[in-house]
């Protein structure tokens, strides 16, 4: 399938960080990558013949603005050759390394433009590197992972995948469908004579093996998730308890709008905070009341739902409140929780207006109890703590295969839920050639993975993700 | 006076723009620079073999964090050698190219430090060039000029300087001075004798052309000033005929604060607009106004020098105030330019609340008369082609030589005083000794451009202005 997407264009683009610096690079791939710059690039004052290159060297010269008399320097440039395939793209490509001027880099691309190029789509560097083979699609997703990386364990993971750790563990389960699929389809060639060839036992434990091995996989997807787009951490609690102002005091900035109006907030809000080199996203929600209109109604149900997501869910009590209300509110967060996956932190808000002394009674391992005062920051400290040391118990940084992208965690449930099929058709002695039909389903969902089964719409969505340049 | 600069010690930096690209590129240079690389640069899991290394070649591979196991990859790199002399700074030296996440920038960094190189100041790695006698002192000064051009005649002149246009044109006045001075040296072996030995015809001809030389130089740093900081535009008037209001219309945001009190704006503030490629640096004054508060005073006076920088005078007038007051003020500003050097453009503001038909008998080749209302933008258009019509006069993109540093241009200017000195000793009779101390003075004043005489002082204080990385 990946040979759909043909490339007979040459395309460019700014590669490093926009903006100013000491120096920027333009990359440009395709078949008439050379060619294009023999027309711009000069040495000694005469064009740099194509005699001269060789994959992998760096030259030194001139890039020029042609002209009908003498050519006019643009820049005095580094120029580096690759020649397909021993290049990113698996191309033949160059890279142009210039004075890092926002003029030089626009001019830069403006000639090679006029020369013959095109300017390069979102990602196409990358798509181009996946249809010639450099790497499966996995790994190509890895590569925008690894730019977006923002610390050390998002960086690993995204490394790991990069490097095929992740591609690895679905050749395996491919070769373990692939026995299943031989032995079933051994059957299938006698089925007239109604002879049962495989051996159902062996048959049905390679099943459990496979299945439970992509369990393993889709389970990682909640801690590969929290290490690349930060761990979940849900503020939840009665309508003014203080949700938003408590957001807004630990990034520091007026995010969430913040108002004594009970039931403000009503879309969630996102927000990712970076606490030494660990990534925490905190999703304010919708307060909790009994409400009769419609749009908040909405927003209450969302709130149980990000309760469901989170990692850790910060519950906010109102201090002010009297100890009965305070404990009932406790207990009505701590029904929404799973004590098993989750960790629980009451917070005791507006301890700046009242400072209640309470044992709520709870006592469990992984619920905590504090005061705090979100307007004046009392107590932040105390949480960040907390969070820091909940963070250390998740062991974020080993070294296994994490699944940390949606489109893989669905595609690994989704030959799951095939493999299911196939299990429920051997119990009810289907006939062999349906359940052959979903173990195909099974392979299907894997191939769509790395990209050995795909379609220009699927690639199109993936690459344009990417930044342009890459 | 260059050796006084050694560099013993290895120095590295990010040299893209900083923030998340696809590739960013991180530059080592020194001694220790290819050693310090292969601690951390493997191919086929094995550390780079130092024999392997050439200058001009690139190498893919990994980088690796050192470990006491088998060593972590932060990336996957390409490697570009760079072998003394021939290099950026003349050292041996390294690119490292690699993917463009801000962590693994950093990351990089500090594993560079780690094993032996430090962080490169602002500027260091030109610095090295000028050291090592890659090139002087003005064309490392072009080097931060071209990073910095954001438009075409900008980068042209700086590219200008840096192929050593400006350079050229200081070595044929050194020469003419070293002429003029074994002129009068042939004299000084035999002044006991008291024997002029010197044509002084010829010597005063040689003076004159020096001195024209360097005038015509001194001259164009007006133009080339305004070409790299922009086409000074002073915006004068008498107190509330709306200053302030016009320049933010202009820039499109309230960069001025604005009020209604008469004489708001008493510090100069300055704006680049880019018009169609072309800067204009606006310069807000204080209003001109009789005061006795000392402190408008002093912005009055300061109003008066900007008009004299300026090649572009804004003369607001208040069409609601009356005919005979209008026309005095706009007299009272037409009092203040130079018609000869300055072009002058006549606002009547405020045409949204008065529609006045004036004419205020100005009648000259660079005085423009107009209506507006600055605060609609009503007008507004016209403004800008009269502007664009004055620049294109101006004839900006020529291939001249220009002087764009005020640091050269005031060497040049102490360079002309001295020979002005020079000329007076020759004209008065003084001992031959005491002028050849005059001419040695303007020899020294040019040096110090090409940085032929030089102190780290100054070096300290020329490069700290580069970014770092450059």
């Amino acid at each position: 399938m990946r040979t759909s997407f043909l490339s007979n264009d040459t395309i460019c683009a700014i590669a490093t960080a926009p903006g100013m610096g000491a120096i920027a690079v333009v990359r440009m791939s395709g078949p008439q990558s050379h060619e294009i710059l023999c027309k711009l690039f000069f040495q000694h004052g005469k064009p740099f013949p194509k005699e001269k290159i060789q994959g992998y060297r760096t030259f030194f010269g001139h890039l020029v603005i042609p002209s009908e008399g003498s050519p006019e320097t643009l820049d005095e440039v580094l120029v580096t050759f690759f020649t397909a395939p021993h290049s990113f793209t698996g191309e033949d490509a160059v890279e142009i390394s210039v004075h890092g001027s926002v003029y030089v880099q626009q001019r830069l691309l403006e000639l090679l433009i006029e020369a013959g190029a095109r300017m390069a789509m979102p990602g196409e560097f990358t798509r181009r590197a996946f249809v010639n083979r450099k790497f499966d699609l996995a790994q190509a997703e890895a590569v925008a992972d690894i730019i977006a990386s923002q610390n050390e364990a998002a960086h690993r993971v995204a490394m790991n995948q990069l490097k095929g750790g992740f591609s690895k563990q679905l050749q395996v389960l491919r070769s373990q469908l692939l026995e299943i699929t031989s032995l079933i389809e051994l059957e299938l060639d006698f089925s007239e004579e109604d002879v049962e060839f495989a051996d159902r036992s062996q048959l049905k434990q390679l099943l459990d093996e496979t299945q439970h091995h992509i369990q393993e996989l889709t389970a990682s997807f909640r801690l590969g998730n929290a290490i690349k787009n930060g761990i979940p951490v849900a503020i939840v609690g009665e309508t003014n308890t203080g949700k938003s102002t408590l957001l807004n005091t630990m990034l520091g900035e007026d995010r969430a709008i913040v108002s004594d109006i009970a039931g403000t907030t009503r879309d969630t809000i996102e927000e990712v905070m970076n606490l030494d080199g660990t990534l925490f996203r905190f999703i304010d929600t919708a307060g909790i009341r009994d409400t009769e209109e419609t749009i908040e109604k909405i927003g209450i149900e969302r709130t149980f739902r990000k309760i469901n997501e989170a990692d850790i869910v910060l519950g906010l009590l109102d201090a002010t409140k009297s100890p009965n209300a305070i404990e009932k509110a406790a207990q009505y967060i701590l029904e929404h929780i799973n004590p098993e996956q989750q960790h629980l932190i009451l917070l005791l808000n507006k301890s700046d207006l009242c400072r209640p002394t309470l044992d709520l009674g709870v006592q469990a391992p992984h619920v905590y109890l504090q005061t705090l005062s979100a307007k004046t920051g009392e107590g932040l400290g105390q949480l960040k703590e907390t969070l820091a040391k909940i963070q250390q118990g998740m062991n974020l940084s080993h070294d296994a295969v994490l699944v940390t992208n949606v489109r893989h965690f669905e595609a690994l449930k989704h030959a799951y839920d095939s493999l299911e099929t196939v299990r429920k058709g051997l119990e009810e002695g289907l006939p062999t050639d349906l359940v052959a039909q979903d173990l195909r389903e099974a392979l299907y969902h894997l191939g769509t993975i790395t990209g050995e089964i795909t379609t220009d719409e699927v690639l199109g969505s993936i690459f344009s993700r990417f930044c342009i340049g890459k």
